[in-house]
């Protein structure tokens, strides 16, 4: 008898659902005929009770079979009538369109989070629960009169929260603006994406950080972009790499994310600041910061941007609340020249008409409000202490088969493993064992890397989940 | 002396900006020298002083300028130094990207109504300000506890609503689905997006109503697709144009408004829904069905909607909040197949990384809760009292010059102007006279249509509005 294949790209209840389809229009089961009971079919296809029940649900939503409670599940009359009836084909259709899909690791990573709730959790790049300003904002939004305009708002972003921002850019990143020159994004992760489908055209060439958080993003290529690589050594990118990429490839703009980087955790060196400006006003050359570690600071002093020390402005500064606060509210900005911000502006209207207003009230609020400052302080106290209990597990499970430099910011820790490794093999090992972390090439670097998102579980499980890894580890060696 | 072009496409202080960055270039004005006070540029220059403001904050935020408060406005001297240093041309990046700008008449009106926020606003295609549940959402974002997760959400939306729409789904448009088979977007706009997007392919060929909302969306021709015209009628589409324009043009997907379609308010027949669908099925062919008005039905009846009765799983729904609440939540959602789900999901993610939880909370709490059903007997009621209002004063003002049908439902009134008139000018002399609404051919009409929205101006300005209207309309003919 047939069974699903779990190697197959396509999941299981997909193949399914798909072969159910097969077997009713080759009249294995005719129009109005009971098919098995979900527990049944389970069994015979050796899956979870609630595969299959994907499987029929989403044979229900093409309208083939029919579920009434107490009668069962049936093959549909009405479209296995006289009249030959297609439904469309939406397999084909979800393989069209031009936006690509994310990388088969990060689905996987996704699915294995949703399968597992249980799972430790050292690969969603965000803070843990707790560590999130969840009281501050309910009170915050708990304030009468609060929601006082609720029609479509300037697609540019809610005014007060643009005002709240002018402030905290110079109060916190040095930075000197407007608000005119500020654009409200669903985080940094929409200012990237409305850089790449409105500055640049396909076939533009654009250099980026290796490994950086940039390669696990399709959508560079879904832009039709061409990607070349500016290696990090421990001082971040070398500036005359960029000179080099601009005189072979005529790149269009660079993307960095000089402070706490993402995955490895490096601050780019003072004086490589001052030469990349250097560069970039020579070439005429955009830089793209993304900056959204910098408040993490275990020491308290963040490093300042680029965007702070820009004479000329070269530099497209992108922040969010993600990683300081909360990724849930979706809250980023850019700082642009007016003409960007506008054009910007103008194409996510008809993309998604703007932010809720209603997480932007929030984030002014907040960002004015007397809770910031010491929830930030609060935040790199846990961080810091996050980062040295997965220190102490790596020593003491990992001795010598890791190495790694300690972040001195950021949530991430990158961690090179020192024997040769088949990073599929070790992420299915460590899923297996109860954990689960980013492998290195995903971030474009080549296999032999994890990235350790140490903000995200708890403090109990940093210890466990590291004893976890580590025998997935040793197992797949 | 140079003087800005007003008839040119680029906006005044842009023009400006650019001016002045070539004469500073040119030596007229050195490194270091005083610029003009922005109070005598602007009358030098014949315009608003906060033009010319815009103008130097756009060159002080490219370094070309620089001000300190006290010693006016100066050349920049780092900038125009000794070593040649140059910001990037961000007028060429704002004019790169596959992505297409909004409509010329549309950044017409949006800056028009930025400048004049007192212009009667017959434009926005919205509700007015008292007629969204602000007092409701006001009461529910107080009630304590309310953000207990914050992170990273399912990019297919908030589980809780998902769970709330599909109860709604059932209780208020006859269609049965699960959680599943539903995705959060922002508005109904980023549903439309995202199938453009995602199951699309540069070249395909798609049917949309004419006219049609649909046609206001350069997205369409930003994801390469081919559009063709589907003429609507008083009882809207011809099932059968569908059958010629797949077997002419291979068309891949039909775009559908049939409940008071924007702009026309026109309901597609009953008849043609079933023909409808027996087409789509008997092609293979996907139906999107996108619904946000039916609950506006101003005697409390809505129309149901195709996919309450789409017997094979032919149509793509889409909901939203926005027409019926406020746009400003900026929720909507989309029932489809969990595979088509998926891969939205999945693009999403890369795109904005998911809908903030705050408003997807808050809007799940309102469906559920019991101030919905009062709101909107409420909306129906007043959207009643501002289309005869409106009716009232077309027939005083402008007894032989208009004609339309009357709306049973929905937020517009679609109007035809019967002597021959020129659409730019009418615009422009209605706002010149205080009043604004959209011109017909934005929806792809021929020309000698406007749009009223008659929901968003307040009663009191709906008659003093079409008198303006009259005024300007009897003075362009
Ligand atoms: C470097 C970097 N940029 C951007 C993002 C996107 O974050 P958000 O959209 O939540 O602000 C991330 C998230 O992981 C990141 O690490
Ligand atoms: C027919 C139609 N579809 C979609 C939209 C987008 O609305 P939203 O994204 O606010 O739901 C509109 C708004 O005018 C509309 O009229």
């Amino acid at each position: 008898m047939w069974k699903p294949d779990r190697l197959s790209g396509r999941t299981l209840y997909q193949q399914i659902a798909d072969d159910i389809e097969q077997r009713i229009s080759y009249g294995e089961f005719p129009p109005g005929s009971l098919l098995p009971s979900e527990r049944k079919l389970a069994e015979q296809l050796g899956v979870n009770r609630s595969t299959v029940i994907l499987a029929y649900a989403e044979l229900r939503s093409l309208g083939i079979i029919e579920s009434r409670s107490g009668s069962g599940t049936r093959v549909s009359k009405y479209k296995w009538g006289a009249t030959p009836r297609h439904t469309p084909n939406w397999h084909r259709y979800t393989e069209g369109g031009s936006f690509l899909p994310n990388l088969p690791f990060l689905r996987r990573i996704r699915e294995a989070l949703r399968q597992n709730p249980a799972l430790i959790d050292y690969a969603s790049g965000e803070l843990a629960g707790d560590l999130a300003p969840v009281e501050e904002i309910n009170h915050l939004m708990s304030e009468k009169h609060y929601t006082s305009y609720l029609g479509y708002d300037n697609p540019q972003g809610y005014n007060p929260l643009r005002e709240s921002l002018v402030s905290y850019l110079k109060q916190y990143r040095g930075i000197q603006t407007t608000d005119a020159s500020i654009l409200i994004t669903s985080g940094s992760q929409q200012s990237l994406y409305l850089i790449t489908q409105c500055l640049l055209s396909p076939g533009d060439a654009v250099a980026i950080e290796d490994p950086s958080y940039y390669y696990s993003l399709p959508m560079f290529q879904s832009a039709g972009l061409r990607l070349f690589r500016l290696p990090v050594d421990d001082k971040g990118v070398r500036p005359e790499d960029i000179r080099s990429l601009y005189k072979k490839h005529r790149i269009k703009m660079v993307f960095i994310n000089p402070n706490y980087q993402n995955p490895t955790g490096l601050v780019l060196d003072d004086e490589r600041r001052i030469e990349l400006l250097d560069v970039a006003s020579e070439l005429g050359l955009p830089i793209v910061e993304d900056d959204p570690f910098s408040l993490t600071a275990y020491d308290g002093t963040p490093p300042m941007p680029l965007k702070s020390i820009d004479p000329i402005g070269s530099v497209l500064y992108i922040g969010s609340l993600s990683k300081i606060a909360a990724s849930g509210l979706r809250v980023g900005w850019m700082v642009a020249p007016h003409a960007v911000v506008e054009r910007l502006a103008d194409a996510r209207q008809q993309m998604d008409f703007g932010l809720s207003v209603v997480p932007q009230k929030v984030a002014s609020q907040f960002l004015k409000s007397p809770y910031f400052q010491p929830h930030l302080e609060r935040l790199r106290m846990h961080l810091l202490y996050k980062r040295d209990l997965l220190i102490e597990a790596l020593h003491k499970e990992l001795p010598d088969l890791v190495s790694f430099a300690i972040p001195q910011g950021g949530l991430h820790l990158w961690c090179k493993i020192i024997p040769e490794v088949n990073d599929n093999k070790l992420l299915e090992e460590a899923i297996r064992r109860g954990v689960i972390m980013v492998p290195g090439s995903v971030y474009g670097s080549d296999s032999g890397y994890v990235r350790f998102t140490f903000a995200r579980p708890s403090a109990e499980e940093i210890g466990p989940g590291i004893a976890k890894f580590a025998a997935a580890l040793r197992s797949v060696l």
